[in-house]
């Protein structure tokens, strides 16, 4: 299966629902004016289509094996990891003076998008470096960023992100790991992490690996936890690397998807202790790693699109060639193709219009994160800032759900050929399925947007973002156009659910906190639907403006409309009566 | 992962939802009165215990491999069918004539849910042969009876059915094997038959294939096409399987799920031809082979509530001895069982819900074709025959789809371990994923349920089923407890939309084909949520007479209503309003 790095659709979100153009005219985003933003999505999509889509079939078969202590990746992963290198992609979003692009986040929204859709274990790699490169950007002293923010950034060295214990997942104030201070200011680190990502590998010299340990005489809880570095290789004094750290992967997981990407139990400290590095304060450990976090949640919400995206362009194509039955328009010889079957074309509308509406969610926060760095005026940075904190976990969810309902359609498609795994379809699916639980589950996102982000401001953060889908309904009514159908109907009506769900959650956070919980995750599925909803609407209205052959994003906007967004009245009544009969489950799941 | 038999559930489901209490009052099923189904299922529970589920994994591990041209399956799969034999499983609903022990259907899918959460991939050989043995039975020769019906009712020799070729899958009429008279009566068969379930395995003496092919005579398309029946080895004169016949196996596939059951390449006549005999007329084979595949949906949709029930009773243990985090309602010390955070009991309970309602589903349809040879009066024969027609759709694809997101939500409830091969949840998330699309695809199901069901009896077969509905929501509301909710008026609300969507299909069968076409999957999704609500909450009442030990049933029911149902008004507006926008969907799929 070939990929096909899709620039236009791409372009056409950046621009239209999360606001290049308007970011261009506003001076926001002058670095990606006159064509710019094109000419890097143009590099990025070649690299994904001729150097990761190649390679990802053979690492979801060979996987990545221990040999030795080591980690091998599949073969043909370390010649792509150079040219990664080569292509200078690691430093996109990087700080200047570390030798990245400092270009702005939605543009790297696209791009890893791409990237990821054509290979989503390999790109795991980077994904862990650009989390370490803020980190460290942003909390480590100046030695330690002179010392390795530069080569992080150039990708020769890579990074990880150390949090999870076997009796510590969602929970970080159960962590053990333990931080002894040395006389000459370093640390020691012991203890064993699980799942991490890349702990180890072939692909880069060096791996610095970001660790949350507790010292000895930390408070208990999360308020105890501090941040490390501590590298693969220790570092001699020309600051190459050199002696190996008392760090190793220890064990390799069997897991269902992402084969390509080693998932290690790391062991700190078999000896005399990992030699480590404070970043940030003592005990202020998880404000740090939460920049790591917030970020990944977005690019996590980004695998979602991506794998949403492959699986329907490999569903298209499949439909497209597979002939059964005869499909009533069809006027051809012998059967027809089945794309051109009512239901299996709406199986591939339903891929494709989620794909685009999980899409413009994540470049609308992208877009966010940028406008709260770069926007002229304080105030339209806070709340662009807050705008990124509300729509985050929405993206991070949202977007991921998508992505398992999308790539397992994408088998449906398939027929039997789909459950066979030479067909590739499958893989999509497997590699998808991480994606909702890992950088905090879905459940967990739509706890934080309900208990954490709809109190923004007082709830204005949350009125804002109402207000803005509510204009674009409005401007949708205008556009008198039978092609629309019932779209802005629908919009209405969904918009009117998420304003009655959002009421009912802030009502309920002060008087019954656990109603709010229990409708947290409906709740977060209805604020997507309304805001991709929207945001696919908003792309209507500009492709009225070009012409008829933009005439697909109203068809998708449409279908979105009236065949997706009519889950909110549903969903809104879930939220608001459901709660009582979550609470009361204890004799039904007692068996 | 241990498997226990939830025999309780599944006897309420039967006796209150499926109407069992009723068929022993009407004496139609005077063989289960007396506790005689209690005993059944505890034998077979206990065999699923202790036979099936302890191989399930190792099944998924090893997969069965091909050697020197023949199939050896995982290893203990041997030894486990020996004991199927030993235990006279396979001849439950078989013939007594045949000897088989001819119980009632409504037994058999309640077992038969059992082994397949058990093991699904080992219980594949005995539902192949089942379906063989209706075949034979209902069109075979009384030779062919004879000499191969009490060796499949045995499990002696196993059998398969073989529909699919490369360019004929949903689309049989495509189909080319190829069968030659010959002059003693018998036929010769040359050809390739893909996807065949246990084509090849060495657990049973003898294959006994049932093989569509083309006579050279035969007109085109569907009506040209014949039923065969070719064993693997042919019968010396006493009976005996003696001289292999020129069939084999040619290839495994390699699958998502299912890796214990082994998936064929068959090659018929390599040499001078296959010998085979028809099965039925000539020409007619189509007809013998839907007797096979009727039963083989509803026992597929048996597959959706088996491994959903799996994956539930799994994620409930998890989730109770899983600590992380705090929840607001707990008291002991330190850290709470996750299964208390409303976010997971949301999670949990929409699994055990959805389960149920299934399995309320598949049984009902299991009782009508019951009903349909067992009821006195001859209407009521053709009525419930009627009856098993309309449900048997929903039965497959409802409940497969709900096999598929309940076996996901399992993996979602174990966080990160669900990822890990060795958790086991992901096996059940790849085991089930194939039900959706083998013996017709839901789409098909769903084209069925709609052009062909609904017009049964000029509409008045769906219409005593919605007006069975009613009654039972009549029924609901007329008890006034305060622990059922809102359920009467969710359940009405999803009745009226039920009602609502099919009278538009009714009339746009009539009009627009085209747009019920493309309404058909929403339209079965809403059928069955208004069936199993309502079924749901039959159960309610029966619960609530028998007391407060029986509250759980009411909790599910209402819990059911209130978070799943809520769809409903949604799924009516996709079916009445939703076509056009699938219609149109040729520029959006061009990309």
């Amino acid at each position: 299966m070939t990929y096909r790095a899709p620039q236009n659709d791409i372009l056409f979100a950046m621009s239209h629902a999360a606001g290049l153009d308007r970011g261009i005219a506003q001076g926001i985003y002058a670095d990606l004016a006159d064509g710019f933003a094109a000419t890097i999505l143009d590099q990025a999509g070649t690299f994904a289509e001729d150097v990761l889509a190649p390679i990802n079939r053979q690492g979801d078969l060979s996987g990545s094996r221990l040999e030795n202590g080591g980690v091998v990746t599949a073969p043909g992963w370390r010649e792509a990891y150079a040219k990664w290198i080569e292509g200078g992609w690691a430093g996109l979003t990087a700080p200047q003076e570390a030798g990245g692009m400092a270009l702005p986040h939605l543009l790297d929204a696209a791009c890893l998008e791409m990237w990821t859709s054509a290979n989503m274990a390999f790109m795991l790699c980077p994904l862990l470096s650009s989390g370490a490169i803020l980190a460290l950007d942003r909390h480590g002293s100046d030695d330690l960023k002179r010392i390795y923010l530069p080569k992080i950034v150039s990708g020769e060295w890579s990074a990880t992100m150390n949090l999870t214990e076997p009796q510590a997942g969602s929970d970080l104030s159960a962590l053990r790991t333990r931080a002894e201070r040395q006389s000459d200011g370093s640390y020691r680190l012991f203890g064993q992490k699980i799942f991490i990502t890349y702990g180890d590998h072939d692909m880069a010299e060096n791996i610095v690996h970001l660790v949350l340990a507790r010292l000895p005489d930390a408070p208990p809880g999360t308020r105890g936890i501090s941040l490390f570095l501590a590298p693969k290789f220790l570092l001699d004094d020309n600051g190459t690397p050199g002696k190996a750290n008392d760090v190793r992967c220890h064990s390799l997981e069997h897991k269902l998807g992402i084969h390509g990407s080693p998932t290690c139990t790391m062991i700190y400290g078999d000896k005399d202790g990992a030699v480590a590095y404070l970043v940030g304060e003592e005990n202020r450990g998880l404000a740090c790693m939460f920049t790591m976090m917030n970020n990944a949640r977005l690019s996590v919400g980004l695998q979602g699109v991506a794998l949403a995206e492959m699986a329907t362009q490999k569903a298209i194509e499949y439909a497209n060639e597979r002939r059964q039955g005869r499909a009533s328009g069809f006027s051809g010889q012998g059967m027809s193709p089945i794309a051109q079957h009512p239901d299996v074309r709406r199986m591939l509308m339903t891929m494709k219009a989620s794909t685009m509406a999980a899409r413009t969610i994540c470049y609308m926060t992208a877009e966010a994160i940028d406008r709260s760095h770069r926007a002229e005026d304080e105030t339209a940075r806070r709340q662009a800032g807050e705008r990124a904190s509300l729509l985050t976990p929405v993206a991070k969810a949202f977007s991921t759900d998508i992505g398992n309902e999308v790539t397992s359609l994408g088998v449906q498609v398939h027929g039997g050929m789909g459950f066979i795994e030479e067909t590739g379809a499958a893989q999509f699916m497997r590699d998808a399925r991480i994606a909702t639980i890992y950088e905090g589950t879905n459940g967990i996102q739509a706890i934080d947007l309900v208990q954490r982000k709809l109190p923004l401001s007082g709830g204005d953060t949350v009125a804002r973002e109402i207000a803005d889908m509510r204009e674009t309904i409005a401007q949708v009514s205008q556009v008198n156009d039978a092609s629309f159908g019932h779209m802005s109907a629908r919009l209405a009506e969904t918009v009117d659910s998420l304003q009655t769900a959002t009421r009912y959650m802030l009502e309920a956070l002060g008087k019954a906190p656990d109603d709010a919980l229990a409708g947290a995750v409906p709740y977060l599925r209805l604020f997507g639907l309304a805001r991709g909803g929207t945001a696919l609407a908003r792309m209507t209205l500009a492709a009225k403006q070009i012409g008829s052959d933009q005439q697909a994003h109203i068809d998708i906007a449409r279908f979105f409309a009236e065949n997706m967004c009519i889950a909110a009245r549903g969903l809104e009544l879930s939220v608001t009566e459901g709660a009582a009969s979550v609470h009361t489950a204890e004799k039904a799941l007692a068996s």
